[in-house]
């Protein structure tokens, strides 16, 4: 692991992730830019003292000689740190699970597809909403065209605790993700509207062409933007909405994603994950659940309870671990892996991440105009 | 009332709306453009045959001269109809209680506030979503600052049952809304979309600076617009989106509204119209109930129930009628109305919904750049 | 109609409700139990002043005599006067709505049920919640077996207004209702208690045989029951559970029915009236809407208004008033009623509620033993 | 370990939780009462040969002796072992984590309390739903008498799983849990009727005194009960009632509990487990989210991530393991243990939990009579 240090949210999500099903052990670190803290950390966390990295080259070039050296990196640091630590590990030959946005320019992004392509190596992204198992239900019905063509699609990712200047507090969180230097040019965009787009090109499995967006920095004197709404246009010719807020107060964690064909209508929740709602045409609207009647296989192939029991985020987020040990064994094994592991976000997901961000900046800088994503 | 015979279904609630608070009682009507059915449905309201007329014109001149003539007429004709009978009551001197959009184009809205200014009359206008007390809650408490300054905007109104060409089929409703000749050259914008601009701009009290519209006809060879989505930008500086759909299979009749601003956020779904969503910065969010905690003098007004006995669209449509006639027994006693019965939509408010059909339609036919409503 | 003076909540209800669907019209009335009160009172209803009744008697002796004498009287007094007035009225020879319950004694129930017999009049009983259109199409889902086999059965009825000793207070409606000799021995059991078991029978069209009861007075000095929690056994072997209370803080009017058979469960809440979960085995839970998909006929006949329109208590109320019109121009016409009004509560359901409420006190007297419902 | 081997449901799920926190590794098992299945099955989770034992008695007589030995075993067999496994390791010094119910006699749970405190062990119950957060928040509110004194406790916890006889098609999960010789005399109420009566126990803090319970066979042919309606009379003198079934069809696993005092009423439900109905008397409803505002110390100790990040099942199953290791590392650091880890139910909890077991089944017995439970 690169970055996850002490006051860091994601890295503690990462290795419960990597933990929960039994596929993974962390073994090296280098969880802080500072070489002190990140070797301290490192003990806390009982990794051996001599794979306790005090700076992430160092770990790269060393991981590779041992005899169980390992398998994956997971990156997850600040955006601007993405790119060379990424670049790094994949020269060394290490596969990678990174952070999102995969970078903070396109131009990086594409520079970091050769390099992986070049080395083949399995690289994974985590956009961690595909790991929930009613996505990956929604996907596979909209797959099996149980939805039929996709007209409407309506994303939105909203939260509130930046609905107040608190990186002028100090707050960590709130202090990269707000500075363009560390986090890139988009603040609420990169941060979760990249999560959204990921979510509905995953789920309608659609090419977005373009799209005219309208970025506002809401909080005065704020560096980024904190609140973004965009209109889409896919090549298949369906429309879609995407709202993007970190000012939304009330609104905790709320990714909702909403399609509609002319077959039928689904609608998912993230604060609700474990169920999806199916209108079908003529018929009443329906409730599946995971694990219940109508759960498909993609939804089975990540669930790990019963109807009822309630799985979230950290399961969610397991699954794109246990897809990602999966593809390492299978290569290792020099077998094909299991097709539902194959859903897990790569590379190129990044990358069509970079060009959405890329366009709906360039649109809300000629005010709103239409920007091809392709 | 003039329309709103056999098939209609808006005539119907009118009539049930009016009835309800027994402030007024049906006695002349003209329900059809067909003179013959027109008497007889009249007849079958028992409505007495010499005010059961065969044509509107006729009604708006015989009914001025009678020691009980109509105190106001409801126009619930099909929408290119609204001007030419609009008119010829206010000439008449009849106060008028109008089905929206006021007319097909901007131009006859225009006349008509003229003509109205010049009579001097009452012109209510069937916004009927304004008449749910937890709309008039809403409104009083962004009036009070309790949401603070208001930041983003996001309304939507979405039906599903466009989703296939019933108009083909000869639903009554279906044709006249899909044939530009009788709806006005907006489809599902000016059915629907109007309410939903509307709402937004009679909760929160700003005026709509400029849109930029995606206008799209899904159902193929339909002529008029079926799904539309827009950006807002309000004159405050808040932003905004605007989506309607008669195509979103699984959408009844969602009417919902999110509005957030700097110290407050707050939700209200018209399908379960007796509560609202509250969240304060720094607070659980709170579910306001219709006569329940927390319930201010607007929602009081609008009220006949405690809470927990649920109100409805009925209710809601025949508090515009109460507004209505206490706006009339006011003129006609000398004396000042009820402030809260002065919340009925008016002709003013029908010329804002033109220019934002205006404002969309040009939009859109220009790639959806942004245009002035003002 | 005779009660619902001034600071009445159910006499104004029963009003709207006999409006709204323009089949009835409120002529004559005697609407307190003070004369000059009574006169007042009615003259502002625009009632005749001949018709503006100072006794019931009077009034009940009156109104045959005349060419256009009242089709029906509204009893809408506090409990301990239902079997006077409703036996004058009989006995007179006019049709009966009467609130619930019935009379204050089984005793008194089962005189008025020899007096409508011998008389053959009509006898209409205001538990209003069956004229939602949700439980109409619960009751004819059971009749036809959509549920299989009823095993269980749990109903609730919840309020909070009497969390405090709001009697104390003078407040009109607390007064009445928790003084026995206004309301009988029940409290909350014959308030709302009864609308709980009446739900339950009316929608299984199951017959309980015995109750194991345990009345509780929760507040201090309260001189009858508000809470009651009653084990229910019915005559086909099914079980059940009923829990009425007006101390459960945070329940509006908390009207909530759960059915479970050998093919389905079903799920109704009265906040939400509009929807009716539907699970059948093996199936994902669907949500039927009034007018929706899957509605049926017992639901569409008290529907007035498309899916997302709400429509309310006073709608369903309304419907109840439908149901006898329909039975009253039956009559009139020597025709057959309609099937569907014959749903219309009558005094047989009141004898039934009189025998629950004698069973459930006993029972409670005798420290929860069962105690025979027939 | 000991049971939990291929095709148990509850050992995977214990196995996660304990790895969830990082505060456990699984180094020792017995997985089945087949020996070669046991070691197979250890085997297959990593498990050292040496410590893949073939039967409990070995494990309990190895395990002390070795310098890295158990610190905790984890009883996770069918009910009619537990007594058994528990008081093997307990007397061979071991602390223990067990499966509810204790056992399936009162007899022999008041023996292992005996042999516990004997040998001064912890001695865990997985009443696991106590591990939720927002179980812990209430069982706090309710401490600091938010709710003010508790008049009505209803609890349910309802299934659907056993609405047909599936234990004769041979599935697992159904065979013992419906073979009294397995599962104890006691079917549903055993299996999570205990559950629901130790959720409504540790919130309120209250001791239950007397039940009077009706269970009922319903699937014909069953060999234990599959629904159970209780009354329930608290010390304090408030009532209750608690549903348990498992032939409630759309049920999955609807554990709900509502509490009502003369401050504020709270409702929660299992499958929504992030958050928290709170209703203070003269106040809105509002919802408190794990994480958010007004979740207080309680609610964070047992959380991992910020509102809005869905926890469920297993999380909260974690926060067992937790507590447990906590305690675990106090003791043997000689110090106290953080007091939020004393909430871990324990061996007192299973007395409790078999006294209303058997409190309920003498009741039923006796035709619903009050029997004490103390």
């Amino acid at each position: 692991m690169v970055g996850g240090g002490p006051g860091a949210f994601i890295g503690a999500v990462h290795r419960m992730a990597a933990r929960l099903d039994d596929r993974f052990e962390l073994v090296a670190a280098c969880l802080s830019s500072d070489p002190e803290r990140s070797r301290t950390a490192a003990l806390d966390l009982h990794i051996a003292p001599e794979r306790a990295y005090g700076n992430f080259r160092e770990m790269a070039s060393t991981e590779p000689g041992k005899a169980d050296g390992i398998d994956v990196v997971s990156i997850v640091t600040p955006n601007h740190l993405h790119y060379a630590v990424a670049k790094a590990f994949l020269e060394a030959g290490i596969n990678v699970m990174c952070e999102k946005p995969l970078t903070t320019t396109l131009q990086d992004a594409l520079d970091l597809v050769e390099v992986a392509r070049r080395r083949r190596l399995i690289f994974g992204l985590a956009h961690n909403y595909t790991g929930y198992p009613m996505v990956r239900q929604a996907r596979q019905m909209l797959a099996e065209r149980e939805i039929g063509d996709v007209r409407v699609v309506q994303v939105e990712y909203t939260q509130e605790w930046l609905a107040t200047p608190i990186e002028k507090t100090g707050q960590k969180q709130a202090v990269w993700r707000t500075d363009p230097l560390q986090s890139g040019p988009a603040g609420c965009l990169g941060d979760i509207g990249s999560h959204a787009f990921n979510l509905a090109c995953f789920v309608t499995g659609l090419k977005c062409q373009e799209v005219a967006a309208d970025l506002s920095t809401i909080v005065p004197n704020r560096r980024v933007d904190d609140n973004v709404q965009v209109l889409l246009r896919f090549e298949s010719g369906a429309r879609g909405m995407l709202w993007t807020s970190q000012v939304a107060v009330g609104n905790q964690n709320n990714l909702r994603l909403r399609i509609y064909g002319d077959r039928a209508g689904i609608e998912w929740s993230q604060e609700e994950p474990d169920c999806l709602w199916f209108s079908a045409l003529g018929k009443p609207p329906m409730m599946i659940h995971r694990s219940g009647p109508a759960a498909n296989a993609a939804a089975a192939h990540a669930s790990r309870l019963p109807a009822g029991h309630p799985e979230g985020y950290i399961e969610a987020f397991a699954q794109l671990y246990s897809d990602l040990a999966e593809q390492i064994c299978a290569r290792q094994a020099a077998r094909p892996a299991d097709s539902s592991a194959l859903l897990l976000p790569d590379i190129r997901d990044g990358v069509e991440g970079m060009r959405f961000i890329s366009a709906a900046l360039e649109s809300s800088q000629r005010n709103s105009a239409w920007i091809s994503v392709t």
